[in-house]
């Protein structure tokens, strides 16, 4: 069984996933990585025996776990945490620790063997919204999960262990400290000025148009003000929400043309990089949370992580937003 | 000029080096990695004119910025920041920035292309903290400065760019978000229990012994209880100091000896893994922090950290901490 542990100085918790323990030999001669194509590719079509039964499939036809869907939501092989079991909290000395519980999902976004998101059909991408808002919509109902997050891994320095293009869900026990860090900043914010930071961000990007890479009558993509790194990039819904189930129809069949256009421009200015995705919102179970505001973060894998910034959580990014905004903007696609 | 930008929601401040701006391209097609071995080397004994003017050198004889050295430190030639010109603060909007004001420097360690920390001496090493202190104690005259990091980056997957072994300091004009973490969380602790958290983790590891790689009398280096990654390891002084720089001259002393079993019980275990490692201390102008001990955390890298780790600051590890240290425990050095 996994487990959650708290950093008694910081609060941080971590997973320590003792079902994949690793020698360290593991670590130093890797696995040798999956090799490419659909020949082996557990998430093609006519493989679906090699991931456990799909909790979710968007179907032209065919039964649960055969071909005929066009979108599959399948539990992780090899999930960080487990839905089995009862939530206990202790302590050990003056540490803490419950186990893990929670959900790991993997969203399977074409039954093709395609590796690139960008190369997926705007409808494809637009259903991959659908499938989290219905999973979350399911997973809600389990009172001791109380966060959600989905993400995305693309290429293997973003840590993609499969080609196939995928996303995956998280659903956690406790509410994240990153995500809490912008509940109470965006509160912060609201209780000095009463209104919403990111309703405050879109209305300044809009008007500046220094750093607005592309908008639409429901979203905006931009490269934010201070960004950790370079050309990262946020799609920030016009209409406030806080959280991403609560979204507008039209929001949500939005993102599908948006995303798509912000990945194929990067595709072309950064010549496919790889990347990480991470849609942020309200935690599940909490309804008191109007001053937050749900977005979607991507960030390029262009430079490495070092001693500085993990000591400090002060980023040195070399590249100015509004530089990456002209670069971005100008990519025709 | 570089400029300090702060996110709106979070507080997170970041560098924006507009000096070293780069282009897409940089990113896709880097540099070709310095070439290998001394000759070229900036670092090297008779290659002092290739770095600015030395700013601190331990010698056995010569004169600055000649030969005869064991121990120089110099500004960075790309410096991610700037002592020169008035920290002017102002706000764009909603936004907040400042002049990129600070130093930044480098600790070459040896005048000898030693590649590994832990092939030096534990004199060699022990000197680069003697040259931490003394450093910290002229910026700290500087009352625009407010934190000083002393960090080091090994191997290409860690950040390094040049391979003769080196640390770093950047002093930055504000207290960095990941600092004031650490720094409240040991406040509450302390508020709550009138002790300080890094004391009794001392106490509770020296009594559990399942996750103290070793100790010696003045210093103890353990697996953290909640690490977020494989083999990270924290060096932690039994005697409780807020600053590094206030630290007895037993323990620097003692810094040498510790360090290098540690860095030669990883390089063993992992062989020669690339590394981070940070010096935590309280923030230099700053004499109320006695609820705060400093330390320093090592982190190998051996996983990629992924859109779930930068969207909830949770991280999985596939290690847990009482493995590890058995690891590095058993491993003869």
């Amino acid at each position: 069984m996994p487990e959650l542990r708290k950093d008694p100085i910081t609060g941080r918790w971590v997973i320590i996933a003792t079902d994949r323990a690793k020698r360290p030999t593991d670590f130093v001669r890797p696995a040798a990585p999956a090799p490419g194509g659909s020949a082996n590719c557990p998430f093609c079509s006519g493989h679906e025996h090699k991931t456990p039964p799909e909790v979710l499939a968007y179907r032209n036809g065919g039964r649960p776990n055969e071909p005929g869907w066009t979108l599959r939501v399948v539990p992780n092989k090899f999930p960080a945490l487990r839905v089995e079991g009862e939530l206990t909290r202790e302590g050990e000395g003056i540490y803490d620790r419950m186990n893990g519980v929670g959900a790991h999902e993997v969203f399977i976004e074409t039954a093709e063997h395609v590796v690139s998101m960008g190369e997926l059909s705007e409808k494809h991408i637009e259903d991959l919204f659908w499938a989290f808002r219905d999973r979350i919509n399911d997973l809600k109902r389990d009172r001791r999960l109380r966060y959600v997050m989905l993400f995305k891994n693309h290429g293997d320095a973003a840590g993609a262990s499969l080609e196939h293009t995928h996303s995956q869900l998280i659903a956690l026990p406790v509410v994240p400290k990153r995500v809490q860090e912008e509940l109470d900043g965006a509160r912060r914010y609201h209780d000095f000025r009463e209104r919403c930071v990111y309703c405050d961000i879109v209305r300044q990007e809009v008007e500046e148009n220094s750093r607005l890479i592309l908008e639409t009558d429901h979203l905006l993509a931009i490269s934010p003000y201070a960004p950790r790194f370079p050309f990262e990039t946020w799609i920030v819904p016009r209409k406030h929400h806080s959280h991403f189930e609560d979204a507008e129809i039209g929001t949500i069949q939005s993102l599908g043309s948006t995303l798509r256009a912000v990945l194929r421009k990067m595709e072309k200015v950064l010549e496919r990089p790889a990347f990480n995705l991470m849609v942020h919102s309200a935690p599940i179970q909490d309804t008191s949370t109007n001053y937050y505001h749900w977005h979607i973060e991507i960030i390029p894998k262009l430079t490495r992580v070092a001693g500085f910034e993990w000591g400090t959580g002060f980023y040195i990014n070399p590249t100015p937003p509004e530089e990456a905004t002209r670069y971005l903007r100008d990519a025709r696609v």
